[in-house]
């Protein structure tokens, strides 16, 4: 591959949701979003695939195989953004698998197994909070009740079944977009790292071993809301101390317990929130991941452990809730082997790592043989106006994208 | 003094600015601040008071005595509130002034000495941020610059002058208000404790040997906004680890330095706010207090060297602004002695306590011999609907004030 449209074709769909920032506001389902989808499902016809919508509004671009009874071949990723989000997060995944495909189709390649590139609907769950919607249907991981579906709405009060029936999907047949895992004989997915570790490394490749899920908790801590000044130190009951102590804890524990852990609290809040009074209620957020199942659970029973004993310690009360928890997937050995091997055949530098981040990729995973190629974000900035990633790494990763696909689809 | 009108004016008054919750929402200068004024203003006719309103829109009541040039006896305290604040904060001290006026009336008592009551206006500083503004102007300490009071408005764009004009103040010639402190004999303020020092001990009566001022600051801790999954434990610049740090250590510091010390983070807010996001920037709120200056400095100092090596270590930049500053102050001791003399020959247990809050007396203080009386808060609550003191308390509070104003206007 010596010519790219990739770069073209990222400025024009970025075209589609930009802000004045210079970042991408392109929520799912949104008039933004339906115009990169329009975009891409142009250039899906013009490189002569065959294009559908399924019942979950993903779109399906089909580039045949000479054997269209064998399973295919799958690249996918997403073209939704956060609010204010970046240029490369989930778009592209899509159009490296675009460029993939407008390579084959020039130089008229085409192999027994089809080739598919798949533009999942909603995977990061802002406007809509089902997070990873359109693969999780498609392996028939979606399991939301109708009467939830049919009521969601975004902040606008624009229900979900609206936007997804204007994008050609069909909200109260979800059920059909499900397919058998056996039609899938790989699925590949090119994603930005939105880390640190490869521009830490200095290499251009991360080949993913392991998808390294979250759990989610809430925290509320409650003491008593008194006089910041009438109140001597020896007689609160101050839940936002109670907090610090919990919050390094967590630090601590997730450090202790396992390297590849991390634990945040991205979120507190507190109430009644005057300079003047003590914290009569503190909530936090947890967000806790590791590929190592086990080590996660240690360090949720440990978390635990502490905040029984804080409250204990501090006369607080405290309810802690599970808000969200998905498992982490290792990814297929013999599809990390075929990535590593190619890098190693075209001598571009690659480490194996783990993503921290959840993506497509990860429920697909629990399915079919994932392969999941990392390229780097410049200093680790991604969900951000200032996400950026070198062309030249964008360049090395479709090109271990394209021919990790010219193995599979033989 | 066998009855008690207090009672039944407390319920009065408390008409003013009652909220649904059985709290009181009683802003200064406010249409419930307003009514509150004019059944205070009757109720000071009715006992003989001469009334004035001084160019702060304090409230100046003048039961007279028989040698009117020897200087005044003062009671004062306030009738505005915190927004959902209590029934009994400000209220309770110039209605157990009233209380001591009427006993006097209706006994035929006078005193060579002058008696006068004051409302002092805007103590709270709630809705013009502007806090003991009354007391501040009557003594002098109130600097703020013409061009500012002139432009002050509220969060609906009402102004402050405008609102003094209708209470009968003059803003433009505030200055008029300062009075010569060789005027007044002494000061007293009765007040609810609004801690749980007297309740932890079970007396009736706390009197107050200094009052406590606070110190404020606004710490700002920036570190990295990255992703939640994707950012390993040991790339973080976390800098609501680092607040945690520091929360802890403004903790222990003041304990370690001084029993009188109370050091309070009131308000903590984090950005972006996203559960699977690193916060990258925490800015939090300090209110450091203490009878003793030197120890209160030293706090400062010590948590602002935490600061700086918590920074050092993970990385972070901060910025430590200093909002608010005034002087703890102690109380006359002369004052002191006599209050407490007057609950030893009346039998009423208390004890000698310094106030966490500010009060309109810490303004005079500085001025004047100045008394303060606490009366007990029921589990230490105030600014809340659920504020309350009992009335056996409050009968044994006014009762004091009563016994020392006798001795004073003699």
């Amino acid at each position: 591959m010596n010519d790219f449209l990739i770069f073209h074709w990222l400025k024009e769909v970025n075209h589609w949701g930009k802000t004045p920032e210079g970042g991408i506001s392109r929520l799912a389902f949104s008039q933004e979003d339906k115009g990169a989808r329009k975009y891409v499902i142009d250039l899906m016809e013009e490189y002569g695939m065959e294009v559908r919508i399924d019942e979950a509004a993903n779109i399906i671009g089909k580039y045949a195989g000479t054997e269209p009874d064998l399973p295919a071949v799958v690249i996918g990723s997403h073209l939704d953004s956060v609010p204010s989000g970046g240029k490369y997060d989930g778009v592209l995944g899509v159009l490296s698998g675009l460029e993939v495909v407008r390579h084959l189709a020039q130089n008229n390649i085409r192999g027994r197994h089809s080739l598919e590139v798949i533009v999942f609907s909603n995977e990061e769950g802002c406007r809509y909070p089902y997070t990873l919607f359109g693969s999780s249907v498609m392996m028939g991981d979606f399991h939301k009740p109708w009467e939830e579906i049919k009521n969601m709405q975004d902040e606008q009060g624009i229900k979900l079944v609206q936007e997804i029936k204007e994008l050609g999907g069909k909200p109260e047949k979800l059920f059909l977009a499900r397919r058998n895992p056996e039609q899938i004989k790989a699925f590949l997915e090119l994603h930005i790292e939105q880390g640190l570790v490869l521009e830490d490394k200095g290499v251009s490749i991360g080949i993913v071993e392991g998808i390294s899920a979250p759990i989610r908790f809430v925290l509320k801590l409650m003491g008593s809301a008194d006089h910041a000044g009438a109140t001597p130190m020896v007689l609160r009951r101050d839940p936002l101390m109670g907090a610090s102590e919990i919050m390094l804890a967590l630090e601590r524990i997730v450090k202790e317990t396992s390297v590849t852990a991390v634990g945040t609290v991205g979120q507190i809040n507190v109430s009644p929130g005057a300079v003047n009074i003590i914290p009569g209620t503190v909530t936090l957020s947890f967000d806790i991941r590791d590929i190592d199942l086990a080590a996660r659970n240690q360090i949720v029973r440990n978390l635990e452990k502490v905040i029984r004993e804080v409250c204990q310690t501090r006369d607080l009360k405290y309810d802690f809730q599970e808000i969200f928890n998905i498992s982490p997937v290792m990814l297929d050995t013999q599809m990390i082997s075929l990535i590593e091997q190619v890098c190693q055949e075209m001598e571009i530098p690659a480490i194996k790592m783990i993503s921290g981040a959840a993506h497509d990729a990860m429920v697909m995973a629990n399915h079919v043989p994932t392969g999941m190629i990392f390229v780097p974000s410049v200093a680790g900035i991604s969900h951000n106006p200032s996400e950026y990633t070198r062309n030249e790494d964008i360049m090395k990763g479709v090109e271990v994208l394209g021919q990790t696909v010219l193995r599979l689809i033989k």
